[in-house]
């Protein structure tokens, strides 16, 4: 995770198009979407293509060899000879690993159902390291608070892991009890030696928390559950942020949020809050995707040697939410 | 205007494919059709490669982000955020303004709904111009007929108003009543000083005219009206085209032109009339598009400095229309 | 056919990512699937841009300039104003070659219907001739065995005739009555003074044949034939590639292939057997690709001059059936 974070660092300067690098010239990144994704698609490609690599993409529910019968090992394989890398999304738990076994070049966990979502993970991890850089802090010790759907939330499940990596966390999971986090994960946690505090509502004198993780009721995944939107209480909006935070709180969502009034998702009443890191965060995959690619295909030692100055101008017009 | 067709003008020799140019390389273009329209997309698409930029793209009714819930301003900042340059089309009118807004970078309107389709209009011009340039004609005075769906047909709007930027023209709009020019685009255009002249039928003398643009029933846009097709009173062909024009018309069309037999839409019996410029009027789209991703980003000036020999042959095989 | 299979061996370096090139640097392919096929499309992309050209395309069963009543012959003109090749899927037979005629570009058909499927059929050819390279066989005076779907597979009609060109072969047809291969294309190997042999079923006795050439059911194509799959006398597996063949017999598939149980298509039970090549068989349609596109766009004779070390580090992790 250091490993990937540092490489990360290394290309913001392509990140941020103050660089252009060639340096995966002639690769090609098959990138295999079953299950839209447009916003993690276009971070995957675009990520590669900044590196300097071709993008052969496919999109949609159904996959037209696989409605023939085809099975995953069968579709990897054939890709697979195709491409030196593949970045897969797939609406079934577990079959991005299938994928993985029987193709010939590494393939990446663009979000597999319900169970994963890695790469989100590093780039949560990513902008919560940055952003505590910017106050001091660290995040051995801190205190993440994650609000909503913690059940279907997969990037919640990769992201709790990961931070179980770190030392002394306490971690509050604030959800509706359908939506609870699984078992399985809250014991990871604990057994790694972390407090876990799990609420079904807010207490009236909370703990100061450093993030705020919230995230939208995946409807698409629900399973029966009756959960027309959140309730006022898990509405994390400028007064519940000052409820639980103080001015160095960040404020982090996987995206996209639901920005219908009766969702209840995290309030555009912060937008101009400069706690709000959801665009930073976002921003971030970018980096932390070519840091994966750079890493997979070696050439992480020789980015900085093959920086060139853009040709063009990157315009500069930042809005509201730049970071 | 007169910069943007400049630039089109010198990047001529890469839209013919007797130059190649990488000064966009390590650029990316985010090309969201939110409505379908593939020829337009193919030709940013085609426009920015030619330029040596990577396309990303997303295209579809749907977009994944947005059927979540996400605000038009989340998703420009979020995809503002993977790329240098977006090119949007968008199904409702002004919803591309907004995601300008929104964006961290320059957006280019590609068609929102019945509105505008500023590109469109300005290859339109670009072709007016350059057909003209054969003949020894200026486009200032020139005689310009408008035939057929006016109210839904999104070019012939914006084309309407950047020829009233130009000096003493006659505009004839011939349109069924149902689907007439609306009023303000007429007023802006009697305000600058033209003479419109709208008609619902031929007249038996009519005046020359120096151009004939047709369109096709926008049949996806019409809100109740009962429209077949046109009647043969506004089917251009042969011998419409020498009732109102001489050899020195110009016949164009936006495309695509609809050959179903009753829809009377622009006749193939036309397609070997050199006066026909429909195919030489879209190839026009690429140098357009390149001219303003040049300009926008900023190496307008550096193109030709650019400009390297192709290490291909490319293949000539030129057809009946070809220009 | 000879000099495609010459460039494509002499592009295998590109294809195994031993070298990379950029021969194609500024061109662009359109690659235009109106019927869905991931991954002939993924193939065909590939290999332009492992060339160092730039893809554009557009996927689906509708193509939505057509769905507003273009004709084959304008999108084809408009089109090929954008690109310098295009790459051709459509589900109606002989649609490709209309397309083609109106082009400005050269237009490779990439499937048209149930009529033909030209680069498959290539790259069946160039994995027999480097099998039996393998064997120190010839293909001249071998023996052909093809089981299946002979009426809507396509794969088999243009492999059929590319075949007829050797001398002195033998084609042993194995197919359900409803499903036997179309009379005109037995007559012409016939006419090619080839022996034909066409079964229903499997004799007790047969003779040895060099290639098993096996077909899904086209279900996508049936017409009213009540197919539920193949009955078990065409089921290959080891039982009947032991029966049919020897230990020098390639076995052979266009893919997708029907896992699902009930199909009775190739038989999985045969993975780990080194004379199945389906999977080498697929990796061969990139060098044969390549080639088509290196010999159509002039730059055949340049390519090895062009080839340069790759920057980055080709991952290796052969499966099972690497090649």
């Amino acid at each position: 995770m250091e490993l990937v974070i540092g490489v990360a660092q290394r290309l913001e300067p392509v990140a941020k198009r103050e660089k252009i690098t060639r340096v995966l010239e002639g690769a090609v990144l098959a990138s295999l979407f079953l299950e839209a994704s447009t916003r993690t698609r276009l971070s995957f490609g675009s990520a590669f293509s900044r590196l300097g690599g071709a993008v052969r993409e496919t999109v949609g529910l159904t996959f037209s060899s696989m409605a023939k019968g085809e099975s995953i090992a069968d579709t990897a394989r054939v890709i697979s000879g195709y491409a030196d890398i593949m970045a897969i999304r797939h609406p079934e738990a577990g079959s991005v690993a299938q994928f993985a076994k029987a193709s010939l070049v590494p393939v990446i966990n663009a979000g597999d159902g319900a169970a994963e979502h890695p790469t989100q993970a590093l780039l949560d991890i990513y902008t919560i390291e940055e952003e505590f850089a910017t106050r001091d802090k660290r995040l051995d010790g801190s205190h993440i608070l994650f609000v909503g759907d913690l059940k279907y939330g997969r990037t919640v499940h990769s992201l709790l892991k990961l931070l179980s990596l770190y030392e002394r966390m306490t971690f509050t999971l604030l959800a509706p009890e359908l939506l609870s986090m699984p078992a399985s994960i809250v014991e990871l946690a604990e057994f790694r030696g972390h407090r876990v505090i799990q609420l079904s509502a807010l207490p009236t004198e909370p703990d100061r928390v450093d993030v705020i993780y919230t995230t939208r009721i995946q409807r698409e995944r629900l399973q029966g559950e009756q959960i027309e939107g959140y309730s006022p209480d898990f509405h994390v909006n400028t007064a519940f942020v000052n409820h639980v935070g103080d001015p160095s709180t960040v404020i982090m969502h996987p995206l996209p949020r639901d920005s219908a009034p009766a969702s209840n998702d995290l309030s555009t009443d912060l937008d101009n809050d400069p706690r709000l890191a959801i665009f930073r965060q976002t921003d971030r995959g970018i980096p932390i995707r070519m840091a994966l690619f750079a890493l997979i295909l070696g050439v992480a030692d020789n980015i900085e040697a093959s920086y060139r100055e853009p040709p063009w101008h990157h315009p500069s017009q930042p809005g509201a939410n730049s970071s």
